[in-house]
């Protein structure tokens, strides 16, 4: 099969929520699962979402909005219903088509009465005009002739199970956040205008649906809406309905076309259908043809590996609304309703490096998403009686916390210093300082305020310590001193001062500006820098081992391999409260810190904590394998860094924790997946505002071909066990790191190099 | 006025929500609230508590179920509704009579017309016969003549507003628990039986209504059920109106009386209706005549004092139902929904001496329930993957765990230590081994074995660490070696330890069934003696400081009085996240440690402990005051201890820390209080067996008279700053401590100490 399609066939699970998750298709705006839309479903089964559409459960809770169901659809032989629950299904193909980003369903259906029918359904969220999506059915007799009915339309009726985030608590029940408002029947154009019911937003859908030659009737009921076909099929004959569908909410237009989304919606499905369905599907391809020639990464010799990374990069494509500044991405993206819907670190951490060098400007709405929500930070911040800017561990539609329990939500505090991190690392990658300027200096500072009211000053010890806090490693207790988080808010703090210095010397304006807005004094200046001296890193000098909080060493030793017998995560098995007295960890923590500050540790260092780590890591966030994939590759652990690499790109493909039908597909895995190939085996990483390129490609590989954007410029490697090959496509001279010696690449200039 | 008396019109806060907290009456079995009967209420707002009465919200977790209000009656006056809120009310007064625990309501009522009417209420919940009610009704004519209507009955149509136990969450909402089963109406006698929606409980609540020589009709609309009596009024006359009420749940009854219940309640109200008002008032009055006769602290100096001491101990003797070893006391006892009617520690440390020293049985009772639940708490343990019994932080109908999060439902472990110092605390004060032999043995080694697992060993350092634990004062983060449980966890294995000794050498029958049903082998002996030589205790040699846990030091200093303005609790100004991480104590820790373990403390450690703790104490917690006074009393902080005491006394009565109101009475505080002046200022306290009398009565108070039981004796104590008197009422002779000497007391032969 092809490298660059996924067949349900090819799947080891195939059960219905599974492949429901596995073949969600999106656009970024919004994203339908992959479920049968002739098969009967729960109100809670039929999930579409839209980006950025949420509502309160219970203010100031919110959940993803489960939108109606657009792909609804019925037959009908002879005036009887095709129940698909209860008719047999001889086969059944899915094919998630990753190039042109449609989805095909095939059914054979064979009635009781014998009659046999071949159902085909491909249908695209289009990436060229994001509020549309396609639809065509094709009905073919593959042994009688009969009278065929085919009904499509818009199911109203759904409601979300909303799931609590706390692993270990119960669902919250199930919900119904929209209500219909308004409907529109005109000239078989039916337009349904909904309202959430407590965020105030509308969202209208329209659709219509055309088959040569035959006119359909209008039918509603109960929240349902849908067009009925009725015409002759003979043995042989084949019969195309092509389904139409526009989809608007309040949030993606002007202030005075809010009011009027049904003629909006109306307008876009009018424009659809005079285009048609192959030009918009042209589009589609075209549009999608541009994206995979920046982000694919071909691998020459391992095409099934190829797949599986395509897969996760398709994922970080489909789920970001790449244009808009008001949205984020979810833990679970667009796929499903976990967590619901709620924003995380995963996203500056793990997802933003893809975007940082694929596609600039989604990666500055990202950062732009956490500017736009800066003042719920600062406001965060008071209502925790600290200073600064403190931005929430989960959120959706405003920076306001999501996340209801003291241990994760007011502990898991260094998401403040990831989403600094990222604004230098924006920096570093892009060389575009005017984001620094208008934007990243304010979150620096006030984040970097924030952390210094955040640590505790213990005047015996002239230190300041970080009490009550809890590291990426979420087994270790709430703990004090965790290396990862001090380190990262120092690294904070520092990049505050190094910008205030820097804009000090080279733009004084920026400063004043900024001193105006949210003043900034010298003794502000001073705790800045008393605190980065005086925090407290805990190393053991003997073993050259970085220790992970302070209680880590008293935790109790346990052999891994005794308790946990697959990849399903430990706590299903032993409860949180007791893991957190085990010496074990959740998820990569000192070994991620060693790859954000590569610069701040030495090979053994990284190594020592490795071979300490690496074996009591229990790999229960699915974004630990691909952290040990890219810092095995760059230490040298090939063989563990190959074995990683491939559970993480296999995460949702082979439900390796045993989770994707549950929850969805893991982008946060897709985005570190995508990390441990280019700045794990290609080597390639920016660090303190150099470009490096250390590979280290397993020779299995063959040629690993991909492109990036470097601080404005696009270069495209190619890279082996045996050479590097990398080329100026667009843009200006870059200087790269290779293998530690300074290179300069231009257009007329590529690098080359051998290796041994 | 009357020691004995408490008058609405003494009271510094006339809100009517505090004096319906206030003027609660009970008997143990159930307590109402002391709202108005004849006033609109809302339906969450007319509560009536029935002990261990719980429903299920959401499985796992309860609330008390709010029943209906047998109390709701109206007025007429030809034929026109009295409206009490519209007409105007010039008396109002409430008056609790603390001997015969009855509340007196009267009311002058003035209608739009003129007319004047005067309106008693007079009610006891008997204690003799506890699941009746008695209401007189009294209603006079001061200018007019007319028709009067009077209708009274049970409303049915309650509901409670369920608090959630984290003062940081919003109230979960307004839940309607019961729903009518049945109604039996004859002779004027309605029957109503209800069950709970989850626990299937039922509950039966008959009624009837008696007045000379009227016949009253009978009224049914809408879960409501009355009787109406209608008669001419002259002016200067007084009508009389007798209620009697049979409550009765599935829970009191054997179990094929559970079928029967509606017999059962109409039964017992013909015995009432037989016996008559006056006999069942003798009745209630001669058995709260014996209890006071045991209960009472009078203090001949401080009428004041005095009555603000009863009311705390009448209200432990209101809250708690002695004769069933299936309930316990919750934190807010019958008095409100505050806490959803859950048990904590409070019973165990706070209240429990109380009913060991003046109602032994009440003592086995509360313990008997721990006893009833170590089942449950043995599957806690389980869950949480430790071994042994696991006491819940909160719990009501069973032991499981009421508490949802992890920071307090989790780390609030010291519960299982207070349990089984409660155990040993019993068989001290009474000498009944038989209840060590039956139950309190198995108490104890099944909580020294998950002490035993829930200690981590440190092989570095060859010591134990309790991890992650919140100790009393809960403002000290989920920490390390909190000295509070560290120390009382060691004296549960102790004790165990010495118990298994004992009964090795004195009764090895006791062991051999108990290695029978929970085995014990040598090697958890030896591991349950390893313990207790190497957990952690943090003392400052130099300060002879003990310190309340690993990162007490590290907390910054801050200055209470700069932040505390009155004794509300700080955490509703300074969030709970940031109060964590200042040097403030919530409630007595260390404090409170010294006086459960006396022996294990020096005088001048006690002495440096307060001057650390006490001054940046908060005191948000109720339970702070009085374990000052307590402590303060017998270190000699004599001044200190009266203002603590004072406050604790007052606590209800002045509404000191502004909640009681919407919180109901503090009983916990009340137990608290009986605990400083008996074992604090008179000084009396059992350690290592031996009891112990070492008083510091302020001058002022003149004499302190009351009883105590004291290892089945009955001894009465006359205490004053000038004199020591005890005599021995009842039981055999008793070696007593008197000020360090060891004095033998007998019945002819009384202890008398001058003081100087």
């Amino acid at each position: 099969m092809s490298s660059w399609e996924i067949n349900s066939k090819e799947l080891i699970d195939n059960r219905e929520e599974f492949l429901e998750s596995i073949f969600t298709i999106g656009n970024g705006y919004m994203a339908v699962r992959g479920f049968d839309s002739f098969k009967p479903k729960k109100s809670y089964e039929q999930c579409t979402y839209i980006a950025g559409l949420f509502d309160y459960y219970e203010k100031p809770y919110t959940d993803m909005v489960n939108t109606p169901n657009y792909l609804i659809s019925s037959l009908y032989i002879d005036n009887n219903l095709v129940n698909f629950d209860n008719i047999t299904i001889k086969e059944k193909t899915q094919v998630l088509q990753m190039k042109k980003v449609m989805l095909d369903n095939k059914y054979i259906l064979e009635l009781e009465n014998g009659y046999q029918l071949e159902l085909k359904e491909e249908k695209f969220l289009s990436i060229f005009d994001k509020h549309t999506v396609c639809v065509r059915y094709s009905i073919k007799s593959l042994n009688f002739s009969g009278l065929l009915g085919f009904e499509t339309g818009i199911n109203c009726n759904v409601s979300n199970k909303i799931i609590h985030d706390d692993q270990t608590k119960d669902d919250i029940g199930e919900y119904k956040f929209l209500d219909i408002d308004e409907i529109n029947r005109k000239n078989n154009c039916i337009s349904i205008k909904l309202n959430t019911r407590k965020t105030g937003y509308s969202l209208v859908e329209a659709f219509t649906c055309i088959s040569d030659g035959i006119m359909p009737t209008m039918k509603s009921c109960d929240q349902y809406e849908a067009l009925k076909f009725e015409c002759q099929l003979n043995d042989g004959e084949t019969k195309t309905f092509t389904k139409y569908i526009s989809i608007y909410t309040s949030r993606d237009v002007v202030e005075n076309e809010k009011d009027n989304l049904i003629d909006v919606s109306i307008d876009a499905l009018q424009n659809s259908i005079s285009m048609g369905y192959e030009i918009l599907l042209k589009e589609h391809i075209d549009k999608y043809n541009d994206i995979w020639n920046i982000s694919n990464i071909s691998i020459s010799g391992d095409k099934n590996t190829e797949k599986k990374l395509r897969y996760n990069i398709l994922q970080l494509i489909m789920n970001n609304a790449c244009d808009n500044s008001n949205v984020n991405i979810g833990a679970r993206g667009l796929t499903h309703g976990r967590y619901k819907g709620c924003y995380f670190w995963d996203t500056e951490i793990f997802m933003l490096p893809f975007y940082l060098y694929t596609n600039v400007e989604a990666a500055k709405n990202l950062l732009l998403y956490r500017y736009n929500t800066l003042n719920d930070a600062r406001n965060n911040a008071l209502e925790q009686n600290v200073l600064g800017a403190r931005y929430p561990w989960m959120c959706t539609i405003d920076g306001n916390e999501q996340c209801d329990t003291w241990d994760i939500g007011f502990s898991e505090i260094h998401i403040t210093a990831d989403i600094a991190y990222a604004v230098q690392h924006y920096y570093e990658a892009t060389g575009d300082l005017e984001f620094i300027e208008n934007y990243g200096l304010e979150i620096l500072i006030e984040t970097a305020r924030y952390w210094c009211s955040r640590f505790t000053y213990d005047k015996d010890n002239d230190c300041y310590n970080l009490l009550w806090v809890k590291g990426p490693n979420e087994y270790g207790g709430v703990t004090v001193n965790n290396t990862y988080t001090v380190k990262m808010a120092c690294y904070n703090i520092k990049k505050a001062i190094e910008w205030i210095d820097f804009f000090n010397k080279n733009n004084k304006k920026i400063i004043d500006q900024l001193v105006n807005k949210i003043s900034i004094t010298k003794e502000e200046l001073r705790v800045f820098n008393d605190v980065t001296k005086k925090v407290v890193i805990l190393y053991d000098n003997d073993k050259q081992l970085y220790i992970e909080d302070e209680h880590f060493m008293q935790m109790e030793p346990i052999n891994l391999k005794d308790v946990k017998v697959n990849d399903s995560a430990l706590y299903n098995k032993i409860c949180f409260d007791r893991l957190q007295r085990y010496q074990v960890v959740k998820q990569a923590d000192i070994l991620l810190l060693m790859l954000l500050l590569p610069q701040d540790f030495n090979e053994k260092q990284k190594l020592v904590a490795w071979e300490f780590y690496e074996p009591i890591t229990t790999h229960d966030s699915s974004l630990s394998f691909a952290t040990h994939a890219q810092i095995g590759a760059r230490i040298g652990k090939t063989k563990e860094a190959i074995d990683y690499f491939n559970k993480s790109i296999s995460l949702d493909y082979d439900n390796v924790m045993n989770n994707t039908h549950k929850e969805g597909i893991h982008i946060g895995a897709s985005g570190a997946s995508w990390q441990s190939i280019i700045c794990g085996f290609a080597g390639i990483y920016v660090c303190n505002g150099q470009i490096n390129v250390e590979p280290n490609i397993p020779k299995q590989w063959g040629e690993v071909n991909f492109k990036l954007y470097l601080k404005g410029s696009l270069l495209e490697f190619t890279i082996s066990s045996k050479e590097i090959n990398i080329e100026l496509i667009e843009g200006k001279c870059i200087d790269i790191n290779v293998l530690g010696n300074k290179r300069s690449l231009s257009i007329n200039d590529p690098i080359k190099i051998f290796l041994n």
